[in-house]
């Protein structure tokens, strides 16, 4: 690279001086994947729920940018990734997939087992694949904040991170017992120029009316989400932003099995047999499936799709399939998905990321069609399957990966494996932030 | 990769089966660099301190490895790289090198920033670059178990993950103040299966004498060093290991610069014309350094070299070039080498990885002939360079890291920097496990 390829223009918003002439690996995906052109019958509508009428994109507007309320509702297959967002994914895109060959020798299992390995993005995990073009098309059209709640924070994390490679503001409501209790994420946030706050707080109506209520609440991402809503509908140059269950989430996410799908035939195998997700909003899992699903039902491949979830949160195994609440307050549209309904309340696992009552529609329809096969696993026996991991591939995952890992392990060491089948992991992030929950499991 | 390639040996220690068959790029050294076959003059060799003698191989075999001494006395220039230390590093390896495009819009310089990133090892700096080999050394002469000390943790973590990988035991004795107030390394070393024990401990004879007459010691890392010496010396299957210093571990970490080369060659620079790195036992600023200080003594290019340190333990700028001990207690050869003395206490500054009374002895020699020129920098302005990175680069950097980058910013909007100056920052680690540092920075 040298003095020419730089690129001078510097405006924003919009335009070319959000391409910073970066060069940008051939094996970082152009286009993203949606999985809605391929599928046998089209997942069932969001629902406005004062009319239950398919919700109009007009509806949207005030929270999100039109161009992601475009690819929510799109049936395109692939949908270009503009040069700024692939200039940032090349930051750790194409994230690596790997053999885990001491991990097979361990196990002793006749399967061949790679691992795709999301945690060597800046913040961890796979999540800033979605909060990076997020950032980008709501900042192409004048936004120049945006909102959003978290939990444990990998989400509210790299929303920060996006928000400061394009010069924008982002705020964070951040579930109280969570902000007291682990600080690192917030001070992620903030070393990104992100402001964070504990919810419910005294900055907002539904804030205040929760704590009036509720003097000695710990917060919860019900409470925090509404927050951030309130916000972003208060100000026309604030927009919200999610980092699971829509459909446009589940498309950015989809550079996962795009990249799977090149590496495989890289690495000399014909497809997967069978690939492993942790799934709780979904994100992760339909990032890693779609794009191999979809290849399935064109080109009729057979790889087997398991997406795992915890026994504590058992969505799709236990829950029922219907219209339902995103959120816990009652304020988004109806979702047709595996719910355990909003009054579910989760157990404190470590893997905070799948503790949601629900999961994407995209994902549940999937499921629902028998395309994806959901198991659940107990919290122990992840753990367990983690630490084997860590001592022998190098990586401690985090709590929510370690659900995969457990799946695919058992699977590997059943007797119903195949001679020289190929078993994919996602590993969805580091539990490099995690660490205290492994804490007594060695 | 198909099942053909596996190799299918495993038997240990030695031979064929510590290679797994794991493709290895191409682009991870095959040699580590020896600055010693270059050098104008020879450094100072290690004395024995009961007779102020060169010591000879033969007394550090007790401790250490016969091919590890024979590193720390060799003047060949290249050192081939085993297989199956290859097939580990290629976890991580090649180390990304960037152009810092945003960093260098926001400061508006007319130089071009370059950084390489240390902090995609699966522990998260530089130090697994010397533990992997340190280990297999080790293995393949029999030894199943190796001891160490560790402040912060970074040390001890890197040593676990690589003992856990080559199937051996390890023990770690860390700092106690760290021990009880940073448990996340403690953690990590626990999933990779070692042992780390709070110093000083009742395990060891130095540990008791010191408990007795320290009964309210937090520890030190004079202390841990002690206590992880005398059990590796009364068990002829036990080794000693160490992170910094010594000049195997400073010919280990030349896989740094090696890489830096090559990629500055592929990106079209003709040379670097300086490279800032930070220094506090010396192993990162080797690493980075010592591959383009030899290409400027042997084929005459001229990259400029500045080692950072912290002005809270200015070794380098403020100390003497003398022979002084290598740990507080005295126990180990005198080395040739700046030093604040033994009896020196360095304030409780972040950046722990900085914080030795010391300097390896090849890195003084250096500095001393004038080859490598050392600066201070002070706390604040580190952290506020570290900051300034997060945002634009998108990476927390180490607080040891935020130094370099500090000298190279101050550096890059000074007067004197040349139109179109090539600046490489070695980035030796993430700072994610030091978040709480950066509290009150932002």
């Amino acid at each position: 690279m040298n003095q020419t390829t730089r690129q001078e223009a510097g405006a924003r918003p919009g335009g070319p001086g959000l391409e910073l002439g970066i060069e940008v690996p051939s094996r970082v995906p152009t286009h993203w994947y949606n999985l809605n052109a391929d599928l046998p019958e089209p997942a069932p509508p969001p629902l406005d729920p004062a009319t239950d009428e398919p919700i109009r994109p007009a509806d949207l507007e005030p929270l999100f940018a039109k161009a992601l309320i475009a690819q929510e509702l799109s049936t395109e297959r692939r949908l270009e990734i503009p040069r700024p967002v692939r200039e940032v994914y090349s930051l750790w895109r194409p994230s690596p997939l790997r053999r885990a060959v001491r991990l097979e020798r361990t196990l002793g299992t006749r399967a061949r087992i790679y691992y795709k390995y999301e945690g060597v993005s800046p913040c961890g995990s796979h999540k800033p694949n979605s909060s990076v073009p997020q950032a980008y098309f709501n900042l192409v059209e004048g936004i120049r904040r945006l909102t959003t709640e978290t939990g444990a924070g990998q989400w509210g994390a790299s929303l920060a991170f996006a928000c400061a490679l394009f010069g924008m503001s982002c705020e964070v409501w951040q579930v109280r017992s969570s902000y007291e209790q682990k600080p690192y994420r917030r001070l992620q946030m903030g070393v990104y120029g992100s402001q964070c706050h504990a919810s419910p707080s005294e900055l907002t109506e539904s804030g205040r009316r929760m704590r009036e209520r509720f003097p000695d609440t710990t917060g919860s991402l019900g409470m925090a989400i509404s927050e951030a809503v309130e916000v972003a509908a208060k100000d026309p140059g604030t927009h919200y932003a999610l980092g699971s269950v829509l459909n446009h989430v589940m498309i950015h996410q989809s550079v996962i099995g795009l990249e799977l799908l090149d590496q495989l035939a890289e690495a000399g195998e014909e497809q997967a047999d069978v690939v492993f997700a942790c799934a709780g909003g979904g994100s992760n899992a339909a990032g890693i499936i779609f794009p191999l699903l979809g290849r399935n039902l064109r080109e009729g491949s057979t790889t087997r799709f398991v997406a795992v979830e915890p026994a504590a949160c058992p969505s799709m195994t236990r829950g029922e399939y219907r219209y339902d609440f995103g959120d816990v307050a009652g304020m988004t549209p109806k979702l047709k998905m595996y719910t355990l309904g909003t009054d579910f309340v989760p157990p404190a696992i470590h893997a905070g990321g799948l503790r949601y009552h629900g999961m994407s529609p995209m994902v549940s329809h999937a499921v629902h069609l028998g395309l994806i096969e959901p198991i659940a696993v107990e919290q122990d026996r992840s753990f367990e399957a983690g630490v084997l991991f860590a001592r022998t591939e190098g990586i401690v995952p985090a709590p929510e990966s370690t659900h995969a890992i457990a799946g695919a392990l058992d699977h590997a060491t059943s007797a119903g494996v195949g001679d020289g089948e190929v078993i994919v992991i996602g590993v969805s992030g580091n539990g490099v932030l995690d660490l205290a929950a492994y804490d007594g499991r060695f």
